[in-house]
């Protein structure tokens, strides 16, 4: 079955709201095996709905509104499609009795409008509101269905899953759900691990095999329609297992989480603590890391030495190292490696792990930007150093630096 | 001029990602006077593709595409229009050029699909990313135009406000140019910022106002059609004094920047320096600032102390002020400005910031999640310390802590 999501309200149009209501619903209806081909947002503007109406109806078997059921007199969707069906509408007295009483409670006047929000289409069912007012609407009209939703997420969501859920099982040609697996992966780029796939991507028709790029990590989403999740996990394992053969050292996760989730994880399963040092970028890898749920207890804390004197005093890196005639300067293999082991010591932690480099716009220390220098420091074992060079602009080297630093970070917890 | 949004990717309608591009694109055409009818979300699929290109050159006279650029055989934006159009794409030496450089830096095999990224089409001026490897087009065919930009929001955005922006303003089909100045401002919501401003902003219909919400900060475009720069200035001068009127004080900057670079150059202006110490931002704060390009210069380093004993290793907190009977604990005013004041001796600073509080999921010292202590410590001064109760999840929580954070910094060095 093929669908489309109409979402309803000028305050879209207008960049005021995020339309989250097409995540939601493209999402619900992906779960009960119903292909979305379109989302379209129009306004509060009745030719302009009438009109997308009339091309969803020619593209798609169902088409599920999302706002204008409202109150006001710019809420039109319920109106629009009415007249375009040649329907009428029906005061749904449930939904008026719930109305007034919600009124009388509040010792409210009940202003006239609120009957709008009673109204249902002649022949359609009508949909409880449970956190709500407006009354949706399940309605088929020359085999096409219609669901009228409202735009409000916290009544939307809950109409959707109760009695639009309902209404849609009970008035869908049986379909399969549609399962789906998300393989993160790092340390590689897209075009990359697609070369890599090319053949499994273009060959496998199920599951199949979509990549994509998510904030600067790479993704793959296998998906697949099948009776039960049982079988459908038989299916996807085995498409997962042929990936595995082909990049299993960048493949990270089999759900969809940042590298840095994965870290902590690991951290927490070997009872062991990370404190970071960082020059190049800023704080960046702290933030990233900090801003994982409960990764207070795997990282002590971390520095941001930007100048020499700092990576002097907080991690008593020698001024001999850094500066002078012949001195290896900030940006070198020995002052990444002793930023990681000092600040290790001083963190107590397990491991210590730090970034010194060029971001630009400028070259320093006559080094050219985009070299940076990653140090691990791993307690009882050699320190090592990994060199870099970076291209883009002063935050994507950053950015790069950072994420660069954590996938080797990752490699080094999971063996 | 109507203008319809055309967002393509299969991940937008499976619901793995929210199609947030589209708000702000719908706020940047807004601003420039463009009025948005439709967005449409279209999967890779070259016959829908067509089909949403069909209808929007039938209802819009500007078609804004964003997705469908990148290096995989699923980005088809390009070679569909091109198709649609009858034109051909030539390969944009200078963006071949850039990620063949890009490939040889980093030592590494460059895959030939990453050429795609490369390709133009025939006629169109290719718009530079400068924050990634796709190039984008402006493009004008039988008098309707063309805007394709990437996907990624980290892509889309700077090229949409760089070469984006550039090229529409050059072919907005208007007797007049638009001129148009961006205020930002800190220390107060959108919604609370635009109660403060709503008889302006609807009653003023030239220059308009128009504000919008951009990473956590808010910035109103004050745009204006006139026959010269200097005529839009007058125009644009009176509309900023009524609203300075209304809310000078959280009015940083009459340009579009961010707040830690007004820091940075306020700082540099009275040749003072700044260090963090960081509990709950776990490093964001020390990130934003070290973003700004130079701010070496003026931001000497910080520490991200998350855990007791690095508050007492590193800036040697007394362990009696943060554990034990009656303890204030580390989440407090005290240890906020000891934090600070501590910080700011280590590094020899004008001044020392700090930021200690609970960004949840769960409290922490019995101290309810959103409680946060910002402190103030300047050279010669006494010890400031504010506190906060902020709302939101985990990650917002961060970001509204440090961008609160960065306000009274700010105020401290304008006054």
């Amino acid at each position: 079955m093929k669908a489309e999501i109409i979402a309803v309200g000028t305050e879209l149009l207008l960049g005021q709201i995020v339309n989250t209501n097409a995540q939601y619903l493209s999402q619900k209806l992906a779960s009960l095996g119903i292909d979305v081909y379109f989302q379209t947002v129009v306004g509060d503007n009745p030719g302009r709905l009438r009109q997308a109406i009339e091309i969803g109806r020619s593209r798609a078997d169902l088409l599920v509104f999302t706002g204008g059921l409202g109150p006001t007199q710019d809420d039109l969707t319920k109106d629009v499609l009415a007249d375009y069906l040649n329907l009428g509408l029906r005061l749904h007295e449930p939904s008026m009795a719930k109305i007034e009483q919600l009124f009388a409670s509040r010792g409210l006047h009940m202003v006239e409008s609120n009957r709008r929000q009673a109204m249902s289409i002649e022949g359609a069912e009508p949909l409880e509101n449970t956190t709500g007012l407006a009354v949706g609407n399940g309605l088929t009209a020359d085999g096409t269905l219609y669901l009228l939703l409202p735009g409000p997420p916290k009544e939307m969501k809950p109409m959707m899953d109760g009695a639009g859920e309902n209404w849609l099982r009970s008035n869908l040609v049986d379909e399969q759900p549609l399962y789906s697996r998300i393989l993160k992966f790092a340390g590689i780029g897209e075009s990359n691990l697609e070369a890599t796939l090319l053949d499994l991507i273009d060959g496998q028709v199920d599951p199949t095999l979509a990549p994509y790029a998510k904030e600067g990590e790479v993704a793959i989403r296998v998906s697949t329609k099948a009776g039960s999740e049982a079988e459908a996990s038989v299916k996807i394992d085995a498409a997962v297992a042929m990936i595995k053969e082909r990049a299993g050292d960048y493949l990270y996760a089999e759900r969809d989480v940042p590298i840095e989730e994965e870290i902590i994880r690991l951290l927490r399963a070997s009872r062991r603590k990370l404190a970071s040092a960082e020059s190049i970028s800023g704080g960046l890898l702290a933030e990233l890391i900090t801003n994982v749920p409960g990764s207070s207890g795997e990282f002590l804390g971390g520095v941001v030495t930007y100048t020499n004197h700092m990576k002097h005093r907080l991690l008593s890196v020698p001024m001999s190292q850094l500066e002078g005639e012949g001195a290896p300067g900030a940006i070198s293999e020995s002052t990444a490696a002793l930023m990681a082991e000092r600040v290790r010591e001083l963190a107590g932690a397990d491991f210590g792990i730090s970034l010194t480099g060029v971001a630009g716009p400028a070259e320093s220390e006559g080094k050219p930007v985009g070299l940076v220098y990653f140090g691990l420091a791993e307690r009882g074992k050699p320190t090592v150093v990994h060199t870099m060079n970076l291209s883009g602009g002063r935050t994507m080297i950053r950015i790069r630096a950072v994420k660069a630093a954590l996938y080797r970070l990752w490699l080094s917890l999971r063996d």
